[in-house]
């Protein structure tokens, strides 16, 4: 297991930024007085495909030699790791091979397709998804590239946090949704030699608190059959997640599904922007547990704002 | 009538400059593609009370002397300077009276009040809101400061277009929506001195297009009980914004209710951030007449973001 390092996190920023977005950091009056705390939110949800993940992905795909390059690069997810991929694979101009569940939503295959990504469908079950990826990489050739537990992606995602402590001149903490761990693994990777008194702090849905559990347990525990509204948590954490999780990690919160659909609302209405559940989640326990946050410099990250406006969670009962 | 000048925008944006936020330009690479154009979004949703009438209403507050600042502002208005004018006063700490129908949202009085405005309700009628207030007026001395037809508010619209020429080099043609013309007309201030080449484009709903029809007559036509979901544009023209519309801008462009609707929804999927039906006009019309905008740098201004998030239009027959 190789273990990124800070100066892979520095090569990464370089080797990705022209295709990225160094995305606006936000801050609201309002969302200061209701919280208590002095609220930077970094707004990941801003970059062209909507997602931070288009950070870990770019490392990715123009870290390969041109020989790799040629067969392109492979992954499953049905969610923003899936389209960020793609586009970042387009904007190299090479092929991008996905995985995924039939039962995906169809705008999350219609975004894979618009980026050029080529999607082969699995049967639901993570049987049918290894045997399939196994078949579509033996075909292509591609480089496979996972969602969170890759050295180059975590390595890509760790660039937020440089950007986000550059812009404030310095946080007192950041918060970041955790679900398979690659944001929340990126920014203590980052922060250990940037900023090593500020404290990372995950936030998780109490509806799939396997993070939550494994920290305190001190080992990787599984979630069995997690549902949550933050659709973008629901993966474990994988070895090297778990590292440093385990070892950067300052606390873990959770937030209940209520919880999460208030602090979603919230942020679109005061800080007018559109982002998913997951994203609500680090503003949810931060309301939850004021007296942590108190007086505090606490950058806050947007991860992703791809969302089906015609579903939206506080609505789904009318 | 005193017309407002280019130095009077100066001075304006020297004045407010500590009230307001400097707001982000934003663009996107899937809706430069969808258009056509080379589209900037000025994202004045993002001011703290989430409307660009904050600049002028900051204008008109922060240019009073002590005395008639001790006896404050006064306004009638059920929407966005009704807010940005309260907010406005109460960073100078003085009082802000409102005059606002009974019948207006609960939200749009919430609002006012969070921001420590006065309301005093009056009935739904021109003859009830007058009568109204100019008891309130006579009772408390607060200087007038009418939404638009005023030339401190115009001055100080004119500060956005400014602000968006510095971010972006440069733009062919800045569009914007026309309600009482507040916003088209500090725009036109400001370009005809730094940027005559730049054209000022309105867009007006079709259901309240008094402000097209009065472009093309040559004289200022009033709609008969206008209907629109762009409930921000529902004013009459004035002389003051009369005088700018008639004599600098390019075209006046209508769009439907429908293709506004579209278009809100496009630029909350894709921009990701949360607007108001009324910034929705402008993109519903430059996607209405891409030959008009094909090739060129368009700056499209997102002046407000106060929507009910409870009743979305696209979800309205759901």
């Amino acid at each position: 297991m190789y273990i990124p390092t800070y100066e892979d996190m520095l090569a990464a920023h370089e080797r990705i930024k022209p295709h990225i977005r160094r995305t606006e950091v936000r801050t609201s009056a309002y969302l200061n007085e209701l919280s208590g705390a002095q609220l930077f939110f970094k707004c990941e949800n801003f970059q062209e495909p909507g997602a931070f993940k288009v950070r870990g992905a770019s490392n990715a795909v123009f870290g390969l030699d041109d020989a790799q390059a040629a067969k392109g690069v492979a992954t499953h997810s049905s969610g923003n790791h899936a389209s960020c991929l793609s586009y970042a694979a387009m904007r190299r101009g090479i092929p991008c091979n996905v995985v995924m569940p039939r039962t995906a939503p169809q705008a999350k295959k219609d975004t894979v397709r618009r980026y050029g990504g080529v999607i082969t469908e699995c049967d639901p079950s993570t049987s049918s998804r290894e045997a399939t990826f196994a078949e579509v990489q033996a075909a292509t050739g591609g480089d496979f590239v996972h969602p969170y537990n890759d050295p180059r992606v975590i390595a890509g995602q760790g660039t937020c946090s440089k950007e986000f402590m550059e812009q404030t001149d310095g946080l007192d903490m950041v918060v970041a949704p955790i679900g398979g761990g690659g944001m929340i693994s990126g920014t203590c990777l980052t922060l250990a030699t940037l900023a090593p008194e500020c404290q990372v702090i995950a936030a998780e849905p109490e509806q799939a608190d396997d993070a939550y559990r494994s920290f305190k347990a001190g080992h990787i525990i599984a979630d069995d059959a997690p549902k949550t509204i933050a659709d973008g948590l629901l993966v474990p954490l994988k070895d090297l997640t778990w590292h440093f999780v385990s070892g950067h990690v300052t606390e873990i919160y959770t937030a209940s599904e209520a919880e999460i659909i208030d602090a979603m609302k919230i942020i679109w209405k005061h800080l007018r922007v559109v982002m998913e559940p997951s994203s609500a989640v680090p503003m949810a326990c931060v309301l939850k547990n004021p007296e942590a946050f108190r007086g505090k410099r606490v950058g806050i990250v947007i991860t992703g704002g791809n969302v089906d406006l015609d579903r939206l969670p506080w609505l789904a009962a009318s």
